[in-house]
């Protein structure tokens, strides 16, 4: 365990909400939270022990080492740039689409990378000890302390630099937002026949059980898996109404016959 | 609980693996299995109480009553032709993307569908009281009978005729197949560099547990959702040497975007 440090918050979004009092409740002091969203900062700072509402960017006064920047990615550059910081600042944003470079005009002595690896909502509790972090600073004294604070609050800690936190957030697009909209089109075509979209609850949970356990390249299935032309040939008319459907569904099964030349 | 019924398995594969000693332990007689594979037909006889392996497609003299075709979808026809049965036989196909005509030259009383809508593998158990099972015949007498001996091992049994069954298939390849294929693409993307899949398994529990919690409409996030074309821009640019990579997120990403017009 780190020593506490004193950590300031810009931005009162969905990660804050949780990463916030992860980090209080390590023992870590939250000292200020701004935000834009005045309604957000006052909820945020109600959850935390000694936190208190920041009206600017102004931080010169602040017993804050650490400076999170927890907001939308198009923001990040301008709002760092306008940070005025106390001397020894570390300066992290929590992006996992931005590089650190982004950084590069803030007016502080380290700045990094923190990136939790998770798809946050302020109505679901997060159980931070099993959320991987990813860290990243130029600053080796930097480095190391965000290291150790991020592993006061999860046990799955990494040193990622930026063009590998790119990989992995195309990864995370692949694996959770491209998964959920499949998801997403499944509800739609039963919802069309009045049909609940629980049906293929146990289906679901069975094929991310089984593709986490061996692995997803060994345990795909399915008729492009079987280079089962007919299927494939039946999906396509039932779907050809939607053409841009039909093309999903096309290429996502071309592609899975592409990687599988064999059943 | 319906009264135990003489059932005779065609097919050996994995769904009869797990489908067969369900309803052997549910009190039914699995008293025949016929396959091609004889190695799995024995390995099969083995799980079962009093089964005996069939050489040939002569039922006539089978104590049997109910017929349970579990092959693949293309040898569904021409097998159940070559069936010889008994008097008041009822024989099922298992497929979710086969139509109940297509049981159409069976020499049977009654034809039906008997489709568990799970992915199954032999070295995974699974517990069918949660698999849903989708029954459908022409015969009221028949489905009847289907949707009681369904009953017997699964808690949720539905009468699903043979269009909707098609839109179930489609909507159960996104859900099971191309969702797998995600995670299979996220692999290999963080193989390139190195990166361990299971830094993405917190992520993808936590994308399927909210999407069945909340439904995946209403928990869809990332770049696509917030119409963020940066991020999009430089995932692509990032995907652009695997043209075929780029065109799923390409069209992934639009067809989120056209489902989402406002964030």
């Amino acid at each position: 365990m780190s020593i506490g440090k004193n950590i300031s918050f810009i931005g009162s979004g969905n990660l804050s909400w949780h990463l916030a009092p992860a980090l209080d409740n390590a023992g870590h002091a939250i000292r200020e939270v701004y935000s834009r969203n005045k309604k957000n900062a006052k909820e945020l700072v109600n959850r935390l022990y000694q936190a208190e509402i920041k009206e600017d960017l102004d931080f010169s006064d602040s017993l804050s080492q650490i400076f999170i920047i927890a907001i939308s990615d198009d923001a990040i550059a301008e709002v760092s740039q306008e940070l005025v910081l106390p001397d020894n600042a570390i300066v992290v944003h929590t992006s996992g689409a931005k590089s650190l470079d982004i950084l590069g005009y803030t007016a502080a002595d380290a700045t990094g990378v923190f990136y939790p690896l998770q798809t946050f909502s302020k109505s679901k509790n997060v159980n931070f000890e099993q959320i991987p972090i990813c860290i990243e600073s130029e600053s080796v004294d930097a480095e190391k302390l965000l290291m150790s604070v991020a592993k006061d609050i999860s046990k799955k800690v990494y040193r990622i630099n930026s063009q590998d936190r790119k990989a992995l957030h195309v990864a995370a697009v692949f694996a959770s937002n491209f998964t959920n909209h499949c998801l997403a089109i499944a509800e739609n075509l039963l919802s069309e026949k009045g049909i609940d979209f629980n049906i293929l609850k146990p289906l679901i949970l069975e094929t991310i059980e089984k593709g986490l356990a061996i692995g997803p390249s060994n345990a795909q299935t399915g008729p492009a898996k079987r280079h089962d032309f007919e299927t494939l040939d039946e999906h396509m008319s039932y779907l050809e109404k939607d053409e841009s459907l039909t093309a999903i569904y096309k290429i996502f099964s071309q592609n899975i016959i592409d990687n599988y030349p064999t059943d």
